[in-house]
């Protein structure tokens, strides 16, 4: 099958060897593919997702000097004959959680040697996780389940709830996704910023109440002049190193900080500040089934409007001047790979 | 009045002004006063004691460069006879919350030029913050008060409730003082770690169920070993430059971190370590005015026993050797200076 290969740091379209279903799974044509910064960070700094990930003790036997398919925000229709075992029939549209349950382990779809993630015509997918797209959802947005799951996630853990504010530092895919949730949640106001104009007019769009260019005014002295009494929650959707002794330096006392941002790199901040202040601050990372399987049916019932977030589709020979555009964010947040489609990079307007 | 003096990062004894209560004051003659680790830290870098404070906007006044007397534990003998207005006797014990309600602002009681601090014969009080010592209770288990009131609001803070484990890493008077509120709270297992075998001793005779030197075990390899399971809660009580970084690596995934120790530099940690791990840290500082009436009140109804904490009592001739003596954690825990006591340091058993 063809495929958009990582190779020596490369992106490649090239054939690829076709996936077989192991025993449990199912074998899905892939129709749309979201292109995630962590694909960026992986493609350029391999070694390091490999060598963090072993340091933490999860050996998923992933080495980027051989070649491997990115892809873990993926919605496949389902091709295998056998797949009726897990309650789908052919054509129809699933989602999964980005990994494979094999009895030698949890294989990261997209972050591993052993089987393609979504840059491919083809994958496969353990048939009792994938869930039907339901509600006549289309595949575009069905790819938007997984960074929604992580914004999901992010304002869970938050603890956030309604006659809170919130606050949100950075209007990439993951600050902008949780917009969504929060106003769902009745949360009120939501100041968020960015640099971008047009990252700042998407956040109103999905929401947020007020959108502010830090170098005008910080987030914060915007919240205070718009609310400044609730409890507040700043959630940080940057994660480049510097973010969070700026956060601490910016939250009022006893504020909660929730790091969504994921800052690989050592960092350094001043405790004194976070201990005058009283501050708490929660990590997260990922979701659970629950979360993921939410998310899907709120994008399907439009609780959760997402369509905003996807601002052009591109197919295989396209994706590495994706990448590129990817760099630059007044131009795109997400965009979807879909097999079969042209070289250029579309603008999707929603 | 005899005071122990700071003047130029030294301490002197000598005669200093006699404090006169402001409108709302009473004059109190000190009964005890602890020496706290803050005191050590003062004497030696006031500058950035004073400059974090501005840097913070909290405009006290405070000019190391002047003389002050240090001393913020402190139980006092009222003196003045207009503290009838606040319920007081001539002869009444009390203690306060170490600052005074000034119509200018808040005067810090130890980190203050405007008004003396415990370490001298007498010294002002806020009448109506004032609260009398009941039940009987001495004064040198009255002066812990305020470290005891530290700890229970870190205890607050961390949200452990009855089926979670504790974890305290060092065992100074604030790691140390943790024990009895996790105790009194029902908390077990608690596993304490320090290099200190005294300190280790104190930490098993205040109540934790196991103390471990961590040259041999770590401390949540101690905590696995005996239970492993419950929800952990880990009390970083060392608040040396590091030891944040140190906590996250050897947290468990989903641990909550409670930050007790003052780390005054900047200091440097890996948040992808914590985002793996999805930990959430809390920053604590200080107790509110029901938290330290709470501590007054444990004590006295012994619920909580500080005796062990207080390892020994000097008078102001032997305050410097005191100072000396705190740097080395095999010999003392907590020193009370007794005005009119020796120059000796002299061993407290309990």
């Amino acid at each position: 099958m063809r495929a958009v290969v990582a190779e020596n740091r490369r992106l490649i379209v090239r054939d690829y060897s076709e996936p077989v279903p192991e025993a449990g799974e199912i074998l899905v044509a892939v129709r749309a593919c979201g292109i995630c910064g962590s694909d960026l960070h992986t493609l350029a700094h391999g070694d390091e997702v490999a060598s963090l990930g072993e340091a933490l003790g999860a050996d998923t036997g992933f080495d980027p000097a051989l070649p491997y398919v990115l892809g873990h925000e993926f919605c496949g229709e389902v091709l295998d004959a056998g797949a009726e075992t897990f309650g789908f029939e052919a054509g129809d549209l699933v989602v999964s959680m980005p990994f494979l349950l094999r009895p030698s382990g949890l294989v990261p779809l997209g972050f591993a040697n052993a089987a393609p993630g979504g840059y491919a015509e083809r994958m496969v997918l353990t048939g009792g996780i994938c869930l039907k797209v339901p509600n006549g959802l289309d595949h575009r947005r069905a790819a938007l389940t997984e960074p929604m799951a992580v914004a999901l996630h992010a304002v869970n853990k938050s603890g956030i709830k309604q006659g809170d504010a919130a606050v949100i530092v950075g209007c990439g895919p993951i600050g902008l996704a949780m917009i969504p949730w929060l106003r769902l949640r009745g949360i009120e106001p939501i100041v968020a910023a960015d640099f971008s104009a047009k990252r700042r007019a998407l956040a109103l769009e999905l929401g947020a109440d007020l959108a502010v260019d830090p170098r005008d005014e910080s987030v914060t002295d915007a919240w205070r002049r718009v609310d400044g009494a609730k409890e507040l929650v700043i959630f940080e959707a940057v994660g480049t190193p510097g973010m969070i002794d700026s956060v601490v330096s910016m939250a009022p006392s006893r504020a909660r900080l929730l790091i969504a941002g994921v800052c690989m790199p050592p960092d350094t901040f001043r405790p004194f500040v976070a201990i005058v202040k009283e501050l708490s601050i929660q990590f997260v990372y990922c979701y659970d089934g629950d979360e993921f399987a939410a998310t899907l049916r709120a994008i399907a019932e439009g609780e959760v409007v997402v369509d905003s977030l996807i601002t052009g589709t591109v197919g295989f020979d396209g994706v590495s001047e994706a990448f590129r555009l990817l760099g630059d964010p007044e131009d795109h947040v997400k965009i979807l790979i879909e097999p079969g489609s042209g070289p250029e990079v579309l603008h999707v307007s929603t």
